[in-house]
Order: structure tokens, then sequence, then C-alpha cells
């Protein structure tokens, strides 16, 4: 978040005391604060708008004039949560695919770098972005990982880091504060919470499917919003429980369709309540359906009216997130940040202004972002012990024969993971897949150099049946998901990852089929939008040429660490049962004969 | 304000795994969060809301039952501006006025106390406020006084103050942010700003008839809100630059009827952004008409329908004063405060709950409330040299003969003073008042003991015939306001209230007609509030039986000093040109043959 001018200069500024730096002529002010929609022009000064309506008192020789010819001036839009890591786009990247598309905020909890490289990573990402037109506002993460039990991470994240960052100017709150720490009374989390509450921050929820007594004693907690309803239903009890609604459309969870029923069927007088998020987002889903623009084209075209539409985008969420001083209108004091839009009927953005100035025009850049150099903080092969074949194998105490099996089951849904019961060999000591029934092999491995962590599982129903593929980006720890047919070729995977420094790669026979590096922790590149797209689509593709049958095998891997995703998981720590959020043996026994 | 419960006890409270102490039954919820009325039960533990609906499962064997025989469960009342001292009644005193009729919550910078005692005389009367049930949400003040030209207080209120009280869980702000100490840079207020900036605290408006560049330059200071408007365009102007509307309907300024058409004609869209303050109330005015509960009525008669009103009452200013995670609403985690209304179409409340607990019935505490015993910092005589006759003249060097003189002319608002040119006679150095052409005395004499500033001008239109007036409650400094026909009897009059440490007195003759005492800071009293009206009512009835004309007499007298009120006003620096901002001569120069 860059600085605003000292207050004295912005009000001699208000005063036209001194000169506009750029003036929007010929726009219709849509004034999401008052809700009305009337010509005015806008006098900016530095990255701040000062003044509104008749600003000729304010245009000096030097000022810029900027042509609005007629179109909609829109707040910039504003994104209440996205983890903007699961892109696999740097910040720099990010903003060249956000911000043409008009979101000049997003709210973010930096989750992934944090827990590969500490607040330094937070710190180094914050900086990036006050070279970009994407303002990012942190929320410093309730702990990190979020997993159950806990995984091994570079660094977690805990009390410590509040005290020492919930003062950052971009800190918004205590963020994804998931509704199991507060009901069980994690210490971590209720510190970091009155942590909060001394630095006047709210505390941003995490409560998907709570309903009753599990939301009610959530509420209790002071959580101020939450982001992940499954349905309508759900979302009207949060809302008479007090908490604001911030509507989720990622790139793999649908919701804005059914959600926005809130406030269209439910509760037609609360559309002030309610707001809008991506959460996840890849560039592919992005640059085919937009971002926050088109979640306003959705609210509309379900029979939200353009205004609230408009405001669910902009003010409802700076209002929610408490940050409605600084964004999510053009009014005096707030950046200025504006979305210039024909028709409030089909919201498309033809240019943005960010910061005062023209960043974005017809989907594009209009100025150049080079991306900061990358230091070893960030970047540099993992310390890590290099993973043999037989790393990737399931022990088993059972004498040679027929074992019976828990696989974790793939499902129609990327966020569904099932159990299958399987009988496959146990041989000296270990216990084989079964490839041709489509029981691959499945593990995580620690990547910091902590412990050689490595446990390996068995999944089914993915469809691989030779080769394997690897991930470094995978939240919440970022430890190095495998999945493969082969040991050996998993080995490899695992390795070209640790000595590259991170990416996503498609190992068959011993070489490396596709690879996409990902050098900045990791987990994040600094390709452009569509230069990524086609790295993914090249991934995707060599998997489904090992026979992987999912939509989206890597972001499958992408999401498989996640404790949060019923009803298993798997983590550096072992297979995990997510409702009894403890890891268990795989292996159940004796096959009946 | 009284702490709440710590977090994990509200979680086992909601989860109902703690009883609730109190559930209130057979009600129908005003949810102004959702919009919605509905049938619903509600859990209380201690003094906060813990569940919503059915709350069958929170009921243990002590849990306190109120039964609501089907009236509407509203939220307490949240007054967003009220200088509650201006009521002569201490904060007790105040609180048995204001919460049977629905109001739990008032924003006030105790500005008055401050002046008098510094920050222990604010943080005696928050401690008092916290064993009532009027919740006391603290701004501080921008600074005080705010005359311009600074006039003697007991404590100047200052950057080192903000820096000290910010912090105190009662702060909710910076306030009465006076717009030209923004405009013209005052330092202190534009340090107590940034300071605000880093507690993350909104900085609250003060800006009369502020429109075009003067209101835009206000608003790119940051201001969050104001509550000052005159009309319905200046409230649309403010909505429009981005700020919050709070109207105002005090004693003595009514404006709700007028405001009230920004949402009715101006901006229906926007209602949102609109919220209540009384600011300055007297006993007879709110035992009369009442106090929020008024202003609900006020605006369903003016057309708004009765959920807008009530959210403009409730979670509209608790959002705009950025408090609504704990007052504003009934929902899990904030203060059980509850109106029990039959009727919102007429809306009177017939019962109060606060803090959880009922504490008032059919316009009567039902509770004791007992005022603090006093000490020695808020009691006792005013350390201040005697008056004499002889210092109630005023002085000219001019030679004997008629002399033209600017007296400050009394109108028929109470908020707008005058100028009348009259020809005085000067004799002996001294300029003599004209008793019967209305031409009397005024003085303002400092009480601290830091100077012997009492300087006198002449008043003309007030009525007086014979004898004094005086009042040591009198904001912005709360020194010693006197108006008399008499310089004898205005010695009497501020000799007696500085030997009874404060109040308001009425002198004739050379004797006490009517005396109120005010002991507590020399401003305000523990009268309960009828007692008060009673001898409110005694003293004007003194003050009209020797002549004085304007309907309010003392009132008259509390608002002279205040600089922001046009034309002119008097301090203990001197006779005040408003628009100036300066002190000057009232005496002109010699009189036209």
């Amino acid at each position: 978040m860059t600085a605003q001018p000292p207050i004295p200069e912005l009000v001699a500024a208000g005063a036209a005391q001194v000169p506009a730096t750029a003036v929007v002529r010929g726009g219709r002010l849509v004034n999401v604060v008052s809700a009305e929609v009337y010509e005015a022009d806008v006098a900016v000064y530095g990255n701040t708008v000062v003044a509104l309506g008749d600003v000729s008192a304010h245009t000096g020789p030097d000022t810029e004039i900027v042509d609005a010819g007629g179109r909609h001036l829109v707040p910039g839009l504003f994104d209440g949560h996205q983890h903007i890591e699961c892109s696999k786009l740097s910040i720099t990247s990010a903003a060249k695919m956000l911000v043409p598309l008009g979101t000049t905020n997003v709210v973010s909890g930096l989750d992934q770098i944090l827990v590969v490289a500490g607040l330094a990573g937070a710190e180094a990402f914050l900086r990036e972005s006050q070279a970009t037109p994407l303002r990012v506002l942190w929320g410093a993460p309730c702990k990190t990982p979020y997993t159950l039990p806990t995984s091994t991470v570079g660094h977690y994240f805990g009390p410590d880091d509040h005290r020492a960052a919930q003062s950052w100017p971009e800190c918004v709150g205590v963020w994804e504060t998931v509704r199991e720490f507060v009901t069980t009374g994690d210490p971590d989390v209720l510190a970091a919470m009155e942590i909060a509450r001394q630095n006047r921050l709210p505390v941003l929820g995490c409560a998907p499917m709570a309903t009753g007594a599990d939301l009610t004693s959530y509420a209790c907690g002071g959580i101020r919003l939450d982001h992940e309803s499954y349905d309508s239903h759900e979302c009207l009890e949060k809302l008479r429980n007090g908490m604001y609604v911030v509507i989720r459309e990622s790139s793999f969870a649908h919701f804005l369709t059914e959600n926005i029923r809130l406030v269209l069927e439910h509760a037609p007088g609360a559309a002030r309540r309610v707001s809008f998020c991506t959460d996840d987002v890849v560039a592919s889903d992005v640059l085919d359906r937009g971002h926050l623009d088109n979640m306003v084209r959705m609210a509309v075209d379900a029979g939200v009216d353009p205004m609230t539409a408009v405001q669910m985008a902009t003010i409802n969420g700076a209002e929610a997130y408490r940050v409605d001083h600084i964004v999510g209108s053009i009014s005096p004091g707030r950046y200025a940040d504006i979305c210039f839009v024909e028709d409030l009927d089909d919201f498309r953005v033809s240019m943005v202004m960010a910061g005062g100035q023209v960043v974005a025009r017809d989907g594009e850049m209009a100025i150049d972002l080079e991306p900061p150099s990358r230091d070893g903080l960030l970047t540099g092969p993992f310390p890590m012990a290099p993973a043999a074949a037989g790393d990737f194998t399931v022990p088993t105490g059972l004498p040679d024969g027929p074992v019976e099996v828990l696989a974790i089951e793939v499902t129609e849904q990327i966020f569904v993971r099932k159990r299958r019961d399987v009988v496959l060999q146990a041989s000296a000591g270990r216990v084989e897949p079964d490839i041709g029934n489509d029981v691959a092999l499945v593990s995580v491995v620690e990547r910091y150099g902590k412990n050689s962590n490595r446990p390996t599982a068995f999944i089914a129903g993915f469809g691989i049946r030779s080769g394997a593929l690897a991930t470094s980006s995978a939240p919440d720890d970022n430890n190095i998901v495998v999945i493969g047919a082969s040991p050996e070729d998993m080995a490899t995977a695992v390795n070209h990852l640790a000595t590259h420094g991170g990416g996503q790669v498609v190992v068959d026979g011993g070489r490396v089929v596709e690879f996409l590096p990902l050098p900045i922790g990791g987990i994040v590149s600094d390709l452009d939008p569509a230069d990524m797209l086609a790295e993914e689509e090249k991934l995707d593709r060599a998997a489904k040429a090992l026979g992987c049958t999912v939509d989206w095998p890597f972001m499958y891997l992408f999401f498989l660490p996640i404790t949060s995703i019923p009803d298993y998981a798997i983590t550096d720590v072992g297979t995990v049962d997510v409702a009894a959020m403890d890891t268990f043996d795989p292996v159940l026994g004796p096959a009946a004969a």
C-alpha cells in the first residue's frame, strides 16, 4: 500500500490551493456512497481523490486530463478474500492479470509465502505490491499452517508474529480464522484475536457449513464476516447472527448464483452487508470469465440492480473490512482508483486508473511492470535430503498377502475426497499400489529440511498409469505433493523440484516431460498471466497423457494437503481423517480370505 | 464501558455449554442487520447476547426469564454525538433520564469535564458510567477548548492527552474536529489526527454550513462523518463527498424534519449512511418530547419506513462510529441492550434491558442508581480571586460623552448573535450600560485562578432590567458567564458561584434569589432529571422576573462563549468576532455629534 500525501497537502489540494495532478473529465460518477449516478469530474492529487463535480478550479498547466468519454466512473473493485499465490503468479504478475479487469484491491493473507519465508516473505510481497497498481491489504492469518494436525512448515506464524506485524499499515485484521480453532479454544488463535482487539482490528472468519450452535458460538467470538457459505440459507443464518456475508466465486467453487439468492429472495433489505471475493483463482479462469467484473455481471444477470451489484464489488467490501476510509468509493481522501465502464448492465472495464494513474486500457496493462530482482531470501534449492524411490512405499507389519487399505478416492468435485476400501498386496513389509485398478501412490515430502517426513499412501481414481507429477505450490504448508504410478519417477520429480527451487513437474520413464519453475518461494513465478495459462495447459496435458482423468490434475495436487476439505487429506505428518482431525494408517489390516 | 466476558466463555455460552444468565422470550426480533422482523428469543450471558431464535438449550435452572409479551425487540438506541454535561446532569443522573427512553449508547467528548479537570475528570466520568446502564463511548476532542482564539481553561487537552488516552477502550475516535482547525492546519489537531491514524481510530467531524471547497478540503483530511448540517442539501453534499451523515435533533436546534429529506427526496438509496444524534439536550425537552425514541417517531412521521428509522437510531450509527461489533444490533457478541417496543409505527419504549439486565420499565428506572461519592478532584470552591463590582465595567480611553459601541444583539434564534450599534455614555474612563434601552453588561470571568481575565462588554435585547444572572456551566471553557443590569449584583452572583463550587444563580438587589448548585466540576449535579427540570424552571422564572425576554435565559448564557456560533461571542480573552476569529474592543469610537 503506497502512502498517501500528508493531510495538509491533501487539504490544500482539496481547496484547489495546489493544482490537481490529474483530472478525469466527462464521466458519469457511480457514487456508491450516495447510491446515485450523475455527471461529475474527478480531481486527483498524487494517488488520492481530492474533489468531485465541477473541478475546473483544480486544473493547472501540468494537470493531466483524462477523458472519460461519457463512461461510468466506478470505484476500483475490491476482492475481500484471495489467496493470491494460488494463481502461481508473483504479485507483479497477478497485478497484470487482475488490474486490467478493474480489481485494484485484494485482501490476502499471503499465507503461502508466510509458511515458506515468514514475515520477511510477506513483507517482500507487500513491498512488491507497492510498485504495482494492485493494492494488497493484508489479513494476518490466525495462524499458519491451518492444518489439523499441524504440518511442517518453513515458518510457523503465531502470536509473536501478530504482535510484530498487526501494526503494519497494510494489516486489516486477523484472517481465515477457522471456526474449529475458535470453538476449540486454540490458544494461539485466541491470542491473535486478543492482540487484534487491542489493535482495534476485526477478526475475519472461515466457517464453511457452520450452522446452529456451531455458528452461534463462533459468532460469539466476535467474528466479523465469513466467505465460506455453501448455500444462501447458510448466508442468511450468518447474516442474522450479525456477520457480514462475503460471496465467493472462485475458479473452483462457484457460489455466486446460489448465494446471491440471499438478497434476491431471503433478505432483500440487507444488500449492504453483502460483498464479493474470489478466494482461489487461476489464469485460465480469469482470462476467460474475468474476476470481480464477472461477479458484477453474474449478479446483474441474476437480477440484482446494477448499483447494488457495484456496491457489492466496492463499498460493501470496504465497509465489511473496515477500510472504507481509503478504498471502495470515489470520494475525497480515498485512493484514486477508477474503473471506466460503458454499460453498467453489461459490466466491462475498458480503462483503469489506479492510484491516480491510468494503468490499463482495453484489458491490457498500459504501463510497464517489472518484477523486483529476486534475492536468496525467496529463491534457491530446497534444503532437504534427496528423495529415493524407496521413500515412496507404504510400509506394513503385516505378512505377505492381500491387505485391506483405505485409499483416498477422487470424486467429481475437487473439494470432496472420499474413501475407497481396496485390497492390495503386501510383500516384504510394504504394500504395493495397483495401477491396473487405478490405485496409485501419493506422498507429501517435507521440503524445509526440518525432518524427512514423506509419508506415502494410496489414491484411487486419479487415472495415472505411469510416471509421476509433483508440485511444491501446495498450501497450507507448501511441501512437495507427489502422485505417481512409479516410485522412481516420484523421486525424480521431487528431486527435480528440490534442486530447481520449486515448481510443478511431470516425469515419465525417468525423464522430465514438463516443468514449470516456480522460483519465488517455490510457489510463484514472474511469468505473464497468458504464459502461465499456456504452461498450466502443457502441464495438465502431460499429466493427462500419463492417464490422469481429473479435470485439473495439478490443482488437485495443490488442494490435497488442505485438511479442511472433507473427508481425507495428506500432509507431511501423514494421511489425515478430516473429521477426526488426526492422522491414521491407511493399511487397515489383512484382507478377508 | 463494562468489560465483556472473555472470548472462550462467550464461545461456550454460544454453544449452550454453559447456561444463559437471561433469556428474553416471546418477542419479535427487529434484526437491523438482516432488515427483518421475526419471532425469536434471545439468550444472554452476562452483559452479552449469545444466541437468537430457539434458545431453549440455553436455559438453565438459574436463567432469568424475561417475558417480551409479543413486543418488538429493538437494539439499544445509539446517540452519535452528545455533550452529556450540557444537561447539567451527572452521568448517573443522565442515565436516569436517557435509559428509560431506550438510549443505552452515547458518543460523548466529555469536553466540559475535560477542560475543568483534565483526563482525570474524563476518567472519573467514564468510571461512573460503568456503574450505570448508559454506555458512554468517548470521542477524544480534537483539542479543547475549541474556542478561537483559545480561551483559558483548567486543562488544555492536546496531543499528549491523545497519546495517553486514545488507547482507552472507550475511545472511539477524535471528536468534534472543527473544520477550521483542519483547513487552517492547527498543529495540535493535525497531531491528534495522526495519532488516531496510528491507533486505527476514525476522525469525527464538526463542519456547520460547510459546502464547496471548504467541505471538499475538509473531507480530504479524512473526516468520517458530520452532525452539523443546516439543511438537507448540505447533508447531500457531505454524503456525496463520502461522509456519513448524522442528523441532529437537539433541545435547541431542530434539524430532523429538514434533514431527513436527504433520504426521502434526494438520495433514497443512501439511508444506511444516515444516523441520529441529539448533541445538546436538557431535561425539560427530553422529559417532554423524548430522546432518540422521539427521533424515530419523527422520522416515521416524516415518511421513513420504521425498519429504516430504527436502523438510523441503532446500527447505522454504530457503523458510522465503527462500534458495530459491540453495539447497534441484537446479535451474538454484542452487548445485550434491548428496547421493548409495542408498535414500530408509534415507537414507545416500554421496557429496557441494558447489559443483560432489565433496568427500566414504563419510562422509569427499575434499578437503583446511586452516584459515586464525589471527591475533591471534581468539587470545591473555585481557586479564583473574588470579583468586585468594578470588574464589570467597560473601560475606554475616550473622553466623557457619547461613544459608539458594538453590542452583542440577542436574536430570536439561540444560535445566532448579531451586532447592534448603540450610543452609550463614557464617563471617567468607563462606558455605562443603558438599561432603559435594553443594553446590559456581559462578562466572562476566568475561574481557574490562572489569570484574572474578566472582560466586560454589552448585550442588547436580553431584557434584563435589574440584578444579574451567572452560570459556571458554560462551554467550551466553563468559566463564569454573567449578564447583569448591576455590576454589584454581577459580582455577588460570580462570587456566590465561586465560593459554592459552581452552579447557576439569579441575584437581585444584593440577594441570591435562586441558586442551582452544580457541585461536580462546577458543571453538573446529581439531581434527578425531574428535579433538574424544576430547578431550571425556577431559575428561568427568576431571570424573567428580572426582565429577561429570551426563552431560555440560562441556556443563552451557556452558549455565549462558544466561538463557532455566528456572529459574536465572549470568552475570558474578550469579545470575539466569530468570522475574524479574533477579539476586538466593543467601544468603537466617539459618537457622531
